[in-house]
C-alpha cells in the first residue's frame, strides 16, 4: 500500500452481531497502548457520507433501487477513502471503521441479488488500493441478532431501524456470504463468535487486534 | 428495446448551448400533434434524484471527488430510468430528458478525467438496455456558449452556476467529447448548430425529432 503506514481494520457483521459497542469499548484500550486511533464508519464518516446515510436511511422517503443503493454507498465510500482512511493512514494511525466493501458485497451482493463482481470492479476503479488489512467478522445466527437488535431498537429507535426490518432469509444470505469472504482471505480476517457477552466479544476483537500490531512490530 | 413502443430523445450540450429553452419550445408543439410527451431531466426527474441533484449543486456545501459525482448521477440515472423513462417508454410515450448518460461520458469522463470505459459499465450494469433512440446535440462553441450562460446567470442565479464556473479548456474538452459520440453514432444523434436565435435552435430540434417520428410511422 505504498506510503500508507497505519493499519486498516474493519468491523463487518450482521446486525445485532455488536460490533459497535465493541469498538467502543476497545478503541480507548488501544489508545492507553500508545495507538493513534481513528473511529469511522459507512456510510458516513464525512459530511457527504452523513447527508447520504440521511438519504437512505431516512423512514418515510422514498425508497432506493439496490443498483442505486449500491451507487450511493460507493460514492460515501469514496469520499470517506480519500477525505478520512488514507490521510489517517498515511499518518500512521490505526484505522477503525464500522462496515467498509464487504458489507456491500453481502448486503447489496449476496442479500440483494446484485453482481459481486461489478461490485469489486467499481471499488478497484473508484477506490483503489485501499483493502482492508484486518476485518474482524462478528459473527452471529441472525436469529439471535435480530432478537437482539429488535430489543435495542425498542429501546433507542436507532437509525439502522430499516435495514433491520428485513426478513430472516436475507440476512442468512448476508451471514453465509460474510463467511465466505473471510475464508477466501482468511490472512486478513479474523471470525469473531459474537454469541457470548458484550465484554467478551470485545476482548476477542481487542485481542486480534493487538495480535497484528504484535506481529507488525515484529 | 423489447415492449417498449415509445422514443427515448435526450438533449445534450455544453452550458449556454439553449437546449432547455428549446426543449420547451418543442414539447407542446409534439404535443398538439398528439404525441404523449413526458419531459424530464438529469440529475433529478425522480424526489431521489432532485435530492441527490441539491446535494450536488449546493453552494457552500463540502464538494465531491469526481468519481463519487459520477456514482450519484448514476444513482440518480438508475431511479430515473426505473421509475419515470422505461415505464414512459413502455406506455408509448415519447420521453424528452435534458441531459443522460452522454453528459456523464462528456463531463465527468472527457472532462474530469474518468474512465469512459468505466462509466458505460456502470450505465450497461444498472441501467442496461435504455439507450437513447435519438440525442440532440446542441453544439456550441464554448467561449459564446459561456458567455450566454453568465448573462443568464447575473439575471435567474441559476443553481447549475456551479458546472458553469469551471474553465474554458474543460469546456472544450466536453464539446470535443460530444461531437466524437455524436459521430461514433451518427444515425442516433442529430448535431444541432446552436450558435442561432432560440426559435432558429428549437425549429431546428422540432424538425429533427418530427422526422424521426415520421420515418417510425412509415
Amino acid at each position: 500500500m505504498g506510503c500508507l503506514n497505519g493499519l486498516f481494520v474493519v468491523a463487518e457483521g450482521g446486525e445485532g452481531a455488536g460490533k459497535s459497542s465493541a469498538l467502543a469499548r476497545i478503541a480507548p484500550r488501544l489508545e492507553r497502548l500508545g495507538h493513534a486511533i481513528v473511529m469511522t464508519r459507512e456510510p458516513g464518516g464525512t459530511p457527504e457520507g452523513s447527508a447520504l446515510r440521511s438519504l437512505l436511511l431516512a423512514s418515510g422517503r422514498p425508497t432506493w433501487e439496490s443498483a442505486a443503493e449500491h451507487l450511493l454507498m460507493a460514492a460515501a465510500r469514496v469520499q470517506h477513502v480519500r477525505r478520512i482512511i488514507r490521510p489517517a493512514l498515511e499518518r500512521g494511525a490505526v484505522v477503525i471503521c464500522d462496515r467498509f466493501v464487504g458489507s456491500t458485497i453481502a448486503y447489496q451482493g449476496a442479500g440483494r441479488g446484485l453482481s459481486q463482481e461489478f461490485i469489486l470492479q467499481v471499488h478497484a476503479q473508484t477506490t483503489g488500493d485501499i483493502w482492508p488489512d484486518l476485518t474482524l467478522l462478528f459473527d452471529i445466527d441472525p436469529k439471535i441478532g435480530i432478537a437482539r437488535s429488535r430489543k435495542r431498537l425498542h429501546e433507542t429507535e436507532s437509525d439502522e431501524g430499516r435495514f433491520e426490518a428485513v426478513e430472516l432469509a436475507f440476512h442468512e444470505r448476508v451471514r453465509a456470504c460474510y463467511l465466505e469472504q473471510a475464508a477466501a482471505k482468511p490472512d486478513q480476517h479474523c471470525v469473531i463468535d459474537a454469541s457470548g457477552s458484550q465484554i467478551e466479544v470485545a476482548e476477542r476483537a481487542f485481542n486480534a487486534v493487538v495480535g497484528l500490531l504484535d506481529r507488525r512490530k515484529a
